[in-house]
C-alpha cells in the first residue's frame, strides 16, 4: 500500500507525516488545534497542492471540537476565525482557499446547533479528503495502459503521495501497476534545489516496494542516450488553456531530451489544474526563490556568498511537448485547445 | 588577474590553494615533501587533469631537495620511490603517469651529480608548467572571438584555473575578455553531485570580478527557452578520434538543450586531449561513483538507504552535437575525423 499523508487519529485529531523530518525519520504527528496545523502548513510539515486543502478541511474540523457544546453564532465565529489562520498560513495556495471556503459555506448552509454543525463538517471534510483519494485512483487508471510490464518511468519532483490524501498523481500510474503486479521501475530525478525527489519521492517510492533508482538531474540526458526511459511522467502546479503548463524547475529539459530521443512525455493532474482563465504558458507568473538554496547546503556555504544566483521554482513546458495529459478525466490529447 | 591555482613558494616548496576548502576559505598550503604532495592529490586539494600533473611534477622537485647533496645514484632511487609513490595517489590520471614519466626521462639523461640533476629537474618542472600556462592562453586566444561583448556563456562543473595551472581550458576565453574589458556573463550549473560549478568555478570567477549567476542543473532549460544563453563552453575529460567527447555529466544534456534551441556549443580542451587511439564515444569507458554522492548532504540523508543510485561521473556527447573543439592549435570544426 503506498503510504497514507494525512488520515484522522482516533480521536479525531488529523494524523500526518511530518515531511520535514523525511528521509530520515518517517514521524507521525496527531494536530489537535488550527494552531497546530497551521503550524504544520506554514513549516511544509504538509506541502503539496492537494493534501494541503485537505488537512485544512480536516484541521478545522479537529480544531473546532471543543466549541461543540457552544451556541451556534460562537461556532460560526470560531469556524470564521479558524479558516482566516489557515488561509494566512500560504496565501498563493489555490487549494487552500478553496477547501476552507467550501467549510465555510457548508457551515453556514447547515441548519441546527453547534454539534450539528460540526458533525456536518466532519463528513464534508471526510468527503474532500475522499474525493482527492478518488480523483487519485481515476488518474492512475486512466495512466495504468502506458505502463506495460517492464517499463522504465522518469520523474521529477514529489506528484505522488505525499503530495496528495490519496496515491498521488504522476506516481498514481506506477502505484497502480505495482498493485497489479506489473514490474515497473522509476528514475528519480533528485530535483534541486531543494530535493523533493530524492526526500520526497524515493521515499515513498521504496516504502511501498516499487523498484526505483535515483539519479542527479544532470544524469537524465545518459539515460535517454542510452534508451533506459520509456516514458516520462511528471505532474503540473498549473494548465494553461493551451495545454502549455508549469511544473518544478527541470521538467521543460525533461521534455526537451523526451521530444529529441522519441520518448513519451505525459503530465499527470486533475483536470482541475487547468485553469481555463489562462491563456497560454506566457501567462503563468513564475516564482523566483531565494538564491540561498543554491548556494548553502546542511548549513555549510557552497558557493560563494557574493555570487549571483538563478532559482525559479518552475518552469514552462510548452504544449507540443506534451503527449497527453492524464487526468481524473482520462487522457487528453492535443490539441489541447480543443477542449471545453 | 584569475586565481593562479600552483606556484613555488619563497622557499622552494610547492604553493597551492586547498580547493577542499572552497568556497569558505581560500587556504593556501606550502607542501615540502612528497607525501605531502601525494596526500595533496589523493585528498583532492589539487585536481583537475592538467594541474595534478604539474603538482606531481613540482612536487617531485620540492620532495629531493634534501636528497641534492647525496650521491647521484642515491638521487635518482629517491626519485623513483617518490615517483611511484605519486603515480598511485590516482591511477588512472593519465597527465600524473605523463608528468612523472618525463620527469624521471629528464633525470636519466643528464648527466652529473645529485645537485646538477635536481637543477635540472627544477627547470623542468617549471617547464611543465609554463607549457600549461601556454596552452591555456592559446585556448583563450582561440575563443576569443566567439565572446562579442555581451554575450552570455553557459558553462558546467570547473574547466577553469583551478583545474590548470593557467588560466583554465573552458574558462580561457571568458578571462581573456574580461581581461580586454569586453563585458561577458557566464551561467555556472552548479554540477551536481559534487558541485564542482558552484564551488570551484563560481568561486573563481567573482575572484576575478567576472560578472556570472549560479543556476540549478534543471534551470538550464528555462534559460535556453528564454533565449538568455548565446553560447555554451565546457571542457572534455577525453576526445574521441571522431570527436565524440566525455565530459562532466549533464553535458550532453546541455549539448540537446542548444542544438534545439539553434545556440552554438564549443568544448574546450588542449588538443592532446583527443586520444587518436580512441575511435568514437562508444569506446569511452565511464566511472560510475559511489550512489551515496547522492543519498547524503553534509553528513544528513537526503533519500532512503535502501534506494538504489545511478551516478555515472561522466556522459559523452556525439561529435554531431559539436559546434567546434576550441584548442591550443585553434578551433577545429566537424568534420573531426579528418583532424590528423
Amino acid at each position: 500500500m503506498p503510504i497514507q499523508a494525512i488520515s484522522w487519529s482516533p480521536t479525531g485529531a488529523v494524523r500526518i507525516l511530518d515531511q520535514r523530518a523525511l528521509p530520515e525519520a518517517p514521524l507521525q504527528r496527531d494536530l489537535e488545534s488550527v494552531a497546530a496545523m497551521a503550524d504544520a502548513i506554514r513549516t511544509l510539515q504538509v506541502r503539496g497542492a492537494p493534501l494541503i486543502g485537505i488537512a485544512a478541511a480536516m484541521g478545522l474540523v479537529a480544531g473546532t471540537r471543543e466549541q461543540r457544546g457552544g451556541t451556534r453564532e460562537a461556532f460560526l465565529a470560531a469556524l470564521a476565525a479558524a479558516g482566516a489562520t489557515l488561509v494566512a498560513t500560504r496565501p498563493t495556495a489555490a487549494n487552500l482557499r478553496w477547501a476552507v471556503g467550501r467549510m465555510q459555506q457548508v457551515a453556514q448552509a447547515t441548519p441546527g446547533d453547534a454539534g450539528t454543525v460540526w458533525d456536518r463538517l466532519h463528513a464534508e471534510a471526510t468527503a474532500i479528503w475522499g474525493e482527492d483519494r478518488a480523483m487519485c485512483r481515476r488518474i492512475g487508471e486512466a495512466g495504468l495502459p502506458l505502463l506495460p510490464a517492464g517499463a522504465n518511468v522518469l520523474t521529477h519532483c514529489n506528484a505522488g503521495a505525499l503530495a496528495t490524501g490519496g496515491i498521488g498523481t504522476a506516481l498514481a500510474p506506477v502505484y497502480l501497476a505495482h498493485e497489479a503486479g506489473r514490474r515497473v521501475h522509476v528514475f528519480v530525478c533528485e530535483t534541486r534545489p531543494l530535493l523533493q525527489g530524492a526526500r520526497l519521492t524515493a521515499w515513498e517510492l521504496t516504502h511501498d516496494g516499487v523498484p526505483a533508482t535515483l539519479i542527479a538531474d544532470g544524469a537524465a540526458g545518459a539515460l535517454f542516450r542510452a534508451a533506459r526511459v520509456d516514458l516520462v511522467l511528471v505532474g503540473a502546479d498549473c494548465i494553461a488553456r493551451n495545454g502549455d503548463f508549469a511544473n518544478k524547475i527541470g521538467t521543460y529539459a525533461l521534455a526537451v531530451l523526451a521530444r529529441h530521443h522519441g520518448v513519451p512525455f505525459y503530465c499527470a493532474a486533475p483536470a482541475s489544474t487547468i485553469d481555463a482563465t489562462i491563456a497560454d504558458g506566457e501567462e503563468i507568473g513564475i516564482e523566483e526563490r531565494d538564491g540561498g538554496e543554491l548556494k548553502s547546503l546542511g548549513g555549510r556555504a557552497v558557493a560563494p556568498a557574493d555570487i549571483a544566483a538563478y532559482n525559479p521554482a518552475f518552469d514552462v513546458t510548452p504544449a507540443r511537448y506534451v503527449t497527453g495529459f492524464v487526468t481524473d478525466r482520462g487522457i487528453l490529447h492535443p490539441p489541447f485547445g480543443a477542449e471545453p
